[in-house]
């Protein structure tokens, strides 16, 4: 795909905007954050399938008509965010940027595309440079989970990470939000109640995550996502990951159980300043109040909560540290991180 | 403490039974799985502190008073099953044993007490000879992870183990399902909720385990009994055991992700052979339906249930595995465990 801007930047400011999956979980918080981080917004154009055409959504105190995705969406946009699943991303996005604009995609479309930048802002912002267009925002999980760990990678090499998720509804749109609100209502009833949009009973259970699982390695493809986009936001493909990615009956905050194992000893308290350091963490680590990263605390932040952070007892080495993290699906691990990559882009 | 009978077996057949703790979420469990499996019971004695005074509880068809427990409690009694916390066990189980009574203890009073077996079935039932009146029921977090991974143990010892877990309200008792079910209506109602069972409101959230934090290591008093149980149950003081203990929305199985480090290299498919065929275990590893472990499942079930099993990842040497475990905490986590163990004591 050609270069259409001469350099990685917006052609103007403010630029016009698209969001597509306007109506979806992102899409929504998507709005909520341009308008909480006085993004510049020129023309907003929302759309979404045929099914939401005609719904409004409030924008700055305007009602935005939603409109049906097509060929002819793009003219005249420059920034088009997509939250709308990897088959709309595959379509639209290369039309996108036909049409002169940069994309950031938050689907996994476009991820372990060599020439598209897979971006944290406060880890890789530098792979933004390089962009053809596309941009990919990364999957949630990794980014809640890896966020924290950058400051130490950088200092003491992580060759091993272990992750074991808590991941919520929201991750599965807007309609497993509601899944879980309305299998939870159906238990209380004494209603039974058939899944739909996840495979599982989700009221006070838990599962594996439902996607795909690879034959060969057995992994799914949300982990096999979380393995390879933090090789790739780490610019180091020689971390190895293990993963084991579970759904739990949360509504809109991921939390992740992280071993890590470094190239060199490090100490707990050296993480834990590293860590209170890092953009977009706050460390929550109340060992005498027995408080630490709770996702409905993280609900609604901007910032991943990180805590628990203590010496891996299985590794006498002294090379291993476990932690506890939870962070905001749908903003760090979606919209927010998305605009954080557009504020970069803009002119 | 001096052994009181000549064999480790109970002094007669139908013992007297004595349940200290009758009353909560083990208690109620423990008298049924006593009637389920046709355990020959005697005399039958129910106490509880004196707020449950004058209530019954249905036994074999018949209504039960519950009584006070004291110092004269245990006259005639064979077995005292205690599911009444620490500070009961330790207070009124030497008494028990005094009075001629073998005690099955659930709290973690005596678990670590070199005099005292530790023991699950499956793994240790050896370890019940040598009882000095005395037996300790494990932690339910540690016999559910671990009782799949004996029969791979055996085989091929397990160095480390990395364990997430994902424990439900039962482990704090009936008090704490009860608050995850207020908590959830007061969620839907769109009312204020104070916690006042555990410290942290659980509708649609999970916290790190809620016991206190050892100083010196971070680990919580959970995590802790999870890496010393694990040790003294294997008789493998050098297993390494890194563990993060998580309480999860939901009300009766746990289930634990974990990963498990081995001497010698390990094919998954020769561990899913092992523990297919591993007592007290069941495989719930179908790739294709996307149907794994889950708490749902688990609940009301005696078996512990497991699957996800794969290589781990993060471990090219080949010697470390994947896999999700889930059961009810409520039977083999706490009252089956201790009523296989009873078995094991008929004359």
């Amino acid at each position: 795909m050609p270069a259409t801007n001469p350099t990685y930047r917006l052609r103007r400011s403010p630029p016009a905007v698209a969001i597509i999956g306007a109506t979806g979980a992102v899409g929504v918080e998507l709005l909520t954050i341009l308008a909480e981080r006085d993004f510049p917004v020129g023309e907003l154009r929302l759309f979404a399938s045929s099914r939401s055409a005609g719904k409004t959504l409030p924008f700055r105190g305007h009602d935005i008509g939603v409109e049906t995705l097509g060929e002819n969406s793009f003219a005249g946009i420059d920034l088009a965010l997509f939250s709308a699943g990897s088959g709309i991303a595959k379509q639209y996005a290369p039309v996108a940027v036909r049409a002169g604009a940069i994309v950031i995609d938050n689907s996994s479309a476009f991820r372990m595309d060599p020439a598209v930048p897979l971006a944290v802002p406060e880890i890789n912002a530098a792979a933004l440079v390089g962009h053809n267009g596309i941009i990919a925002n990364p999957n949630c999980a990794a980014i809640i989970a890896i966020t924290p760990l950058w400051p130490i990678h950088r200092r003491n090499r992580i060759r091993r990470l272990i992750l074991s998720t808590y991941q919520a509804a929201s991750g599965a749109g807007a309609a497993a939000m509601a899944e879980l609100v309305a299998s939870t209502r159906a238990h209380f009833a004494g209603d039974s109640f058939a899944p739909r949009v996840l495979p599982h009973t989700y009221a006070f259970n838990l599962f594996s995550h439902d996607t795909a699982i690879d034959p060969t390695t057995g992994y799914n493809a949300e982990e096999t996502k979380v393995i390879n986009e933090t090789r790739k936001i780490f610019d180091d493909p020689q971390i190895r990951v293990g993963v084991t990615c579970i759904r739990v009956p949360v509504l809109r905050a991921h939390a992740v159980a992280v071993t890590v194992e470094c190239e060199s000893p490090i100490d707990p308290e050296e993480a834990r300043a590293l860590i209170a350091d890092a953009p977009g963490c706050r460390l929550v680590d109340d060992r005498e109040r027995n408080h630490f990263p709770m996702p409905l605390e993280a609900t609604g932040q901007d910032s991943i909560l990180v805590g628990r952070i203590r010496r891996d007892l299985s590794d006498p080495s002294g090379h291993s540290l476990a932690l506890f993290v939870a962070g905001d699906q749908l903003r760090k691990g979606a919209a927010l991180n998305a605009v954080q990559i557009a504020e970069m882009l803009l002119p």
